[in-house]
């Protein structure tokens, strides 16, 4: 008989539960937007969890439940989301064990997709995994040695905060010219808007009207022919290629994996990114494999699967 | 009793050797100049390790020789060596093991540093350890959950080319930005060249005079008050900084250590840079150590004696 865990996806606009077996199939779907509170966000965890785990034939062995932001793992914590307002320093695990009475985990949700691309994705037979999450933000995760690495306090993978212009623009987290801010939804909405505003693109204007400008209107833009807003996509690109190089020089995984939104963009932003990164690549390194996921709207709810499974092999080892 | 292993250090201009016992004391010390040619360099290996070995009163159980550039430490080949002439794919660990008559293991040498100090150094009581080498050029090394991590093909930690600038000068490897080409006993002498041919410091040139520049030359100069001097070698502590607080995002070790020649310029170097780490760090990552190597000159074949050691205990573990 399989074995089955409840996993929950808890994102800054929508919460997503399962159950997924220990071969990656996902049953008995919820999906709710995500509560404006904290502890609106918990209740709904229980209630989710506890209708997913019910579907289930056999009892699952555990539960996990990924967040963003800064997660401690071992406490049970989400110290900071900053996308789920007031959600700091939310104790998450004790309150939705209770309620089912099986071991619940959590994990920041970039860790999470990582194991999930090594478990069930792109990551499979690989020994070695860099995920990136390319996002309204971006996140990442490693592998290492086929077990999530969390590092020394569960901060491991944050890919996003490291510097690739020094002289690119201001990032959310003060400093100047991470990841982040130079390639993700928000750095591509900042840029659309800055291009809107300088008066640069009578097409992308055109394209965004009245409302908010995201990181769709500046690839809308590109598509249509708007050569700037080609150019700041493939700028991106780049940027994002120069990190992965860089990252594969000091990590020399087997592979690395994207997810995210920003995916949907493709080649435009891939292409760069693939060039930068393999001509960066030292020596071996060039041997690196860079794929896209395979797990599709699947990869936030797998990921926590995969962690809930990690943790029970963790549980039987020490028995 | 304790166990002993012999260690060497091959550098691209010495060659040193020593017994070395499990809580790192060093014994019956050897040191040559590095002969100009690969199989020579081979030959000395054999016979420095081999007096080295009958120094002592128990046979040494392994042997562990570090070397500069690319390592198949698996296959036991030195695939690079841009230091050492005509050092290319050459086999090293079988015919000194033919010689010692004890299993003999391979390892670049950035990465045996980070191993000797966690065994033995600045790392001691860490289980994640960041470590860079800071001379001529830019190595690294990791060691993850207590052991050596040396990725899918042995390329790990090379974190001399990771790109810190991407508008900065171009690298040896063909790259631009390095972190290599921005702060390294080479890129401060490329600095010194430039500053001179350019006649932008006086002081520097009369430091100088007829010689080829150098970066204890570019030292002396902020020493004696040339604000341009001190100004380059501020700005490569920052880059430094940047790059070491960019991995420790990714990796969020408990420590940075740092070790080599650089660090003789001091506070000059290492202000900047501690301050552009800390800068960074993002959430709890602030709480990562930066600290200075403890072994000195010995770190090179402490590190070879660490990785022999490592080796020894995965072999009788699989026992």
């Amino acid at each position: 008989m399989k074995r089955v865990v409840v996993a929950a996806d808890l994102g800054g606009t929508r919460l997503r539960a399962a159950l997924v077996d220990d071969e990656g199939n996902v049953f008995a779907r919820r999906e709710r937007p995500t509560p404006p509170k904290g502890t609106e966000v918990v209740e709904l965890l229980s209630t989710l969890l506890g209708q997913v785990a019910s579907a289930s034939a056999t009892a699952p062995a555990a539960a996990c439940v990924t967040a963003p932001g800064l997660v401690d793992a071992d406490a049970g914590t989400v110290l900071l989301a900053p996308n789920i307002e007031g959600f700091r320093n939310v104790h998450l695990t004790r309150p939705v064990a209770e309620a089912l009475r099986i071991p619940v985990y959590i994990e920041n949700d970039a860790s999470a997709a990582a194991l999930g691309e090594f478990r069930f994705g792109a990551g499979r037979g690989a020994r070695h995994v860099l995920h990136a999450t390319l996002g309204t933000g971006i996140g990442g995760g490693l592998v290492i040695n086929g077990r999530l690495y969390r590092g020394a306090r569960g901060l491991a993978g944050e890919i996003g905060h490291i510097i690739v212009d020094p002289a690119g623009p201001r990032c959310n987290c003060g400093s100047r010219g991470c990841l982040e801010a130079l390639v993700s939804g928000v750095a591509f909405a900042n840029r659309a808007k800055r291009m809107i505003n300088n008066g640069t693109s009578v097409v992308l204007r055109e394209i965004v009207g009245y409302t908010e400008p995201t990181s769709q209107h500046l690839h809308q833009a590109a598509l249509a022919g708007d050569r700037q807003s080609e150019a700041e996509i493939r700028n991106g690109g780049h940027m994002l290629g120069l990190a992965l190089g860089s990252l594969v020089n000091v990590l020399n995984p087997d592979i690395v994996t994207l997810s995210g939104g920003l995916l949907q963009i493709g080649d435009m932003l891939l292409g760069p990114a693939r060039e930068a990164m393999y001509s960066l690549a030292y020596g071996p390194a060039a041997a690196t494999e860079l794929k896209i996921t395979t797990l599709d709207d699947d990869a936030g709810l797998l990921g926590a699967a995969a962690v809930a499974f990690e943790r029970l092999g963790e549980v039987s080892r020490r028995d």
